[in-house]
C-alpha cells in the first residue's frame, strides 16, 4: 500500500515512516504544509535507514500531493490542525482511508487529562470533517512517539482501532500489524474513541508520576 | 493491615479476598448488607484456600461491623450503591482509608462506554460521599474479576491509583503490590479518575471484539 503521513515531519511521522519502511513493503510518503520541509525530513528518514543498511525510498511533498493516490492517509497533525488538513487534501482523496491518531489534552499543573472537542472525540471531529464516503479510522493514538522513532527500542504495544467502516478498520489493523512489536486490536465503533484517546494523557501522567518513560499500553 | 471488603460477596471481593489472603499477611474481612451472606462467603473463601493448604481465617460481618477497626475499606459495590454504603459505614470509620474500584458504564448494543456520574467520576462521587477527613483513593478499577478470582491464573497487571491524599495512596499502592502479579502505579490526582475508570469499558469492549477474555492492562 501507499501510505501518506500528512504532517509527518514530527515525532509520530518519523516513527511511523521509519518503522513502516523497515518492517513492511508499504511505500511511505511524507506530507507537510511546507513541501521543502517534507522533502528534507524524507531525506533524513532515508539516511537513518541507510545507516542500518535499508535502501528504501521515502519521498516528501506538500500534503495534498502526498495524499494523492495514497491508500491510507495518516493525519499526523495536532487536533487543532485536523479539520484544516482534511480540507487541504480533500480533493486528493479517492478510495482513501483517513486515519486519525490525534488526541485533545489539557495540562493542569503537570497532570494531563483528556480534553475532547465538542464532537465527542478527535476521531469523531475528523469523521465530521472528512468528505462524504471517505472512511475515517481512529488508530495510533497511544504510541509514545520518542520510543516509536527509536529503531533500537522494542515496542510490545497494542494499537486500538475504532471506527464505523469495518473494511477500513481491517486495512488499518493490517497496517498496524505490519510494524514489528505492534498488534492491532479492534476497539469498536467511533463511540469508543473517547476511551481510546483518553488513554494517551493517562499514559503521560502515569509515566511522569512513576519515573517511567515513553509508555505504551498492552491489554492482556 | 486489616482490610474490609464491603460488598465483598461478589466477584471482585472474591478475587481480592482470595489473593490478599494467599499472597500477604493482611487480615481480610468480608462485609455485606446481609451478615449471614458475608459469613457464608467468607467460609467459602476459607474453604477454597484450605484446598490449597492455606489455613488463614476470613471473617464475615454486616458492612458497618466489617469496616470497624479496618485500616482500609474497599467498596466492592456497584456505583449506584456507593453513597449508601459509605453512609452505612460512616460511623465505623476512624483513621480508615476508603478505596473506590467502581465504574459507571453504558451498554449500547454490546459496546461498553464510560458513563460517569455528575461528580465527574465514580471515585469523585465516593470522595464527595465520604465523611470529612476520610481519604478516598481510586484503585482496582480495571481488574477482570473472573481472572482475579481464579487462583491458577497469572495476572501481570498494573493497578492505577488516583486520589488527593499521598499517604493514603501510598498505603493502597503497598496493598496492591502485595498481590502477586499486580504492580501499582500512581496515576495522579482525583482529576485523572475518569481516564482510569474509562479503561474498564474499553477493556470489556476490546475483549469482546477480539475474542479475548478477562483483559487487564499493562503500561510499558
Amino acid at each position: 500500500m501507499r501510505i501518506a503521513l500528512c504532517g509527518g515531519t514530527g515525532d509520530l511521522g518519523a516513527g511511523l515512516a521509519l518503522r513502516l519502511t523497515r518492517d513492511s513493503d508499504h511505500e511511505v510518503v511524507i506530507g507537510s504544509r511546507d513541501p521543502e520541509k517534507a522533502r528534507d525530513r524524507a531525506d533524513e528518514y532515508e539516511a537513518t535507514l541507510e545507516d542500518r543498511g535499508i535502501e528504501d525510498k521515502i519521498t516528501g511533498f506538500a500534503n495534498e500531493m502526498a495524499a494523492d493516490r495514497a491508500d491510507v492517509v495518516v493525519l499526523c497533525v495536532p487536533a487543532y490542525h485536523l479539520a484544516d488538513t482534511i480540507d487541504t487534501i480533500a480533493g486528493s482523496l479517492d478510495d482513501t482511508i483517513l486515519v486519525s491518531p490525534a488526541v485533545g489534552m489539557r495540562n493542569d499543573e503537570g497532570t494531563m487529562t483528556y480534553n475532547p472537542p465538542s464532537a465527542g472525540s478527535v476521531t469523531a471531529l475528523a469523521a465530521g470533517a472528512a468528505p462524504d464516503g471517505v472512511p475515517v479510522v481512529g488508530a495510533f493514538h497511544n504510541l509514545a512517539a520518542g520510543r516509536l522513532a527509536d529503531l533500537d527500542a522494542d515496542l510490545g504495544w497494542h494499537v486500538l482501532v475504532v471506527g464505523h467502516d469495518d473494511d477500513a478498520k481491517a486495512t488499518v489493523e493490517t497496517l498496524a500489524d505490519s510494524v514489528d512489536g505492534i498488534r492491532a486490536l479492534d476497539a469498536g465503533p467511533l463511540a469508543v474513541a473517547p476511551e481510546v484517546e483518553g488513554l494517551t494523557p493517562l499514559l503521560i501522567t502515569v509515566a511522569k508520576n512513576n519515573d517511567l518513560h515513553d509508555l505504551g499500553v498492552r491489554f492482556h
